[in-house]
């Protein structure tokens, strides 16, 4: 067996993972691989006590594993898109495969990087940019290669899906359980990029390439995040058999490529409505296939390291292979072989609604907002109205609409705000059946 | 692109689907295997109206296809052990690569197919033969390749799923609900190969060969089949928060492995609990992954077609490979490389138990009955018994166990049975709790 050598860069949470699954599993997985895979080069700047380096060439510069002629495979676990996009770049122009767990990376610069490891005739790997230890990445590119995916739709933030679920189990308001996951560890002290979607949605964007043959269009994906959902949507949502998730979602359809991450009401009895905590989840539907769903954890030193190394092997499988075309390709489709459809901006979108407004309990109320709505073209599908607490002049008046265009929908609500019996804003979340 | 040719023997169900997919999906499937896939040579009986052979090289004998030196990939898809397992080894005789759904096949043949195909340096693909259109031996093959599997516990019976699912939702009996599967196609009119674990038992052996490095002993699997489940199970293992399912167990035990088929209460909350009516899951456990679930269609035309056109798609990249070590080994492992554990025995395997027995409602018969499990090493872990109806001299009495040996258990069965106040025989179901 020929050894394929690994130079790991960055030696954090992942990192450390990486190496010690590498090491512990070494029998298995070189068993698997048909090769000696060994880590040879570590960049980091500093030592992982984690980690017995005993042994292995450790570089304060990761650009020097990249440069390093022994090392084949390069590693890249530093995070963010700036040594990380350098040192990928170089690495790649050296004519070394890479392998990376970096979602922002490959979202925001995978178009560029792809294009450079062609030319080289290296492959770039990132099975663990996405739901960490699910292979979700090899599922769909390779898995359900016989299908026109239709769409997908993904739990595929597991701070997101932690606070979703704390709130619903315990009808704890957003805030509060957000302070507990930064406590935990499971979201940042700038909660940002996981509350609002941002992380979710470099995700779905790598996803949707896959899925669709499409290039890598982060910035013209739609997001919104949890932070403005209430514990009462909850409970509603529940009792009209649904359960709020934050999903990333993509779909074709004629008129263009679907690319949203928000908050969405599903019905309570799907699967994935049954992810909880900060587990992750992806459902794909193929036209030959069906619903296929992935479920597994989205973090995790030793989940992401499970994709990490399985991405070695694949590597380690395919490092002799001279035609590119013995090689799946980075983004499912061989370049230039796939019509590009457009992504259809949020407005153009069709999908059903739920809405709550605080509306005076007084006669005809009821009436104004079902004219509003059919003006509009929205029926209502479902609606609550509960008898208001004695004393109390305001209730919450819930309503499920059928499927009706984004814009119809904003329209509506806009009118509905004008009413002098409704107070504050109405809220609205979409709803889908993923059926 | 180099073309790739493929002879499909056997235009049932699964052989036209596979057809019609290639046909319908050939732009996506090409652009992502690379190679102009297209079927040359069909194997059957007789045409299928289903599928257009325009332009097609019809072969009343299988055989004459395998023989056909255009044919680059032999599809199996005529099921069974006769023609089937001819026509596969004179296919890898005359150097083609196999693709087949033929669970049968792998399972009692599967050892002496790879080892031939191994000599002449082909590949044999079997995607299909478990858990249809879900992509699971990638998953665990390639997927997963950085674990040591610990367990992994499937619903691949789409027959008996459906069944254990009538029985809960709607509190049928079991012969009223095979029967009315049997109307609706769902299962044989001899159902024998569903209801009794058989089918089940051959993609368990499978699964487990795959997760663990083991050769494939369908021989020394256990399997017990879900015609004795009674209503009355179904309701109480739900009073007690768990389900029934039928699953294909398979752990990894310092004593040894285990492999098997049997009816299993599971906590009521888990994911796989949750998966209901004819669709197929796998639960799949890693060291480094923790557990990850793979859910979708286990049977049906085109689902299957899926798995079968993912594996052709494999199979053309790595066509012209000349190495064994770039391509993926049949059974995970590179053959020789992994140590071989021996299957345990079912009275060495260790679960928990769920036992229902008719009492005769007077004192004392609790005591004698916890008395012989205590003695036998048997701890009760939760109990039901309900007042009986007024003028009914025998009740229900429903017991939960912890973790013992099955054969303690099965000695304390016996013993509870030879007590007069115990009227007929001791029902016992294993529990797992998955966790």
């Amino acid at each position: 067996m020929k050894p394929v050598n690994i130079g790991i860069c960055g030696l954090g949470t992942v990192g450390s993972g990486t190496f010690n699954v590498l090491q512990r599993n070494c029998t298995e997985i070189c068993a698997r691989a048909g090769h000696d895979i060994r880590v040879t080069h570590v960049g980091a700047r500093r030592d992982n006590p984690a980690c017995d380096l005993n042994g292995v060439v450790v570089e304060r510069d990761v650009m020097a594993v990249a440069r390093a002629p022994e090392v084949d495979v390069i590693v890249e676990l530093i995070g963010g898109c700036d040594i990380a996009k350098d040192l990928v770049m170089l690495a790649i122009e050296n004519g070394k495969h890479v392998v990376t767990a970096n979602k922002a990376l490959i979202a925001l610069h995978g178009n560029e990087i792809f294009a450079a490891a062609q030319a080289k005739s290296v492959s770039v790997h990132f099975e663990a940019a996405v739901a960490g230890g699910i292979p979700i990445i090899k599922a769909i590119r390779e898995g359900l290669a016989a299908n026109k995916i239709e769409w997908l739709a993904g739990i595929i933030n597991g701070t997101g899906n932690f606070i979703m679920t704390e709130m619903r189990d315990k009808g704890r308001a957003f805030d509060d359980v957000l302070k507990e996951a930064q406590e935990l560890g499971y979201a940042e002290a700038d909660p940002t990029f996981d509350v609002e979607g941002i992380d979710a949605c470099h995700k779905l964007v790598i996803l949707a390439s896959l899925a669709f043959g499409i290039p890598l269009q982060f910035e013209k994906a739609y997001t919104e995040g949890i932070s403005d959902i209430a514990p009462a949507d909850v409970k509603y949502a529940e009792e009209l058999g649904y359960r709020i998730k934050h999903l990333g979602i993509a779909r074709r359809t004629d008129a263009g490529i679907e690319l949203r991450v928000h908050p969405t009401l599903i019905p309570a009895k799907r699967l994935i409505a049954n992810v909880d905590g900060v587990m992750n989840a992806v459902l794909v539907s193929g036209d030959a296939v069906g619903p296929t769903l992935y479920y597994g954890a989205g973090a995790g030193a030793e989940p992401t390291a499970s994709s990490v190394v399985a991405d070695i092997v694949d590597v380690a499988r395919s490092m002799d292979v001279v035609n590119d075309e013995q090689r799946v390709p980075a983004l499912a489709f061989h370049p230039g072989q796939v019509d590009v459809d457009d992504v259809l901006p949020i407005d153009q979108v069709h999908t059903a609604y739920y809405m709550r407004m605080s509306a005076m309990d007084e006669p005809g109320v009821v009436s104004k907002v079902a004219q509003i709505l059919s003006d509009a073209g929205v029926n209502i599908e479902a609606m609550i109205q509960k008898e208001p607490a004695e004393g109390v002049k305001q209730v919450d008046l819930i309503i499920l609409t059928n499927v009706v265009v984004e814009s119809a929908l904003q329209t509506a609500v806009k009118s509905i705000e004008t009413l002098s019996a409704i107070t504050g804003t109405v809220h609205s979340i979409r709803v889908e059946s993923l059926g």
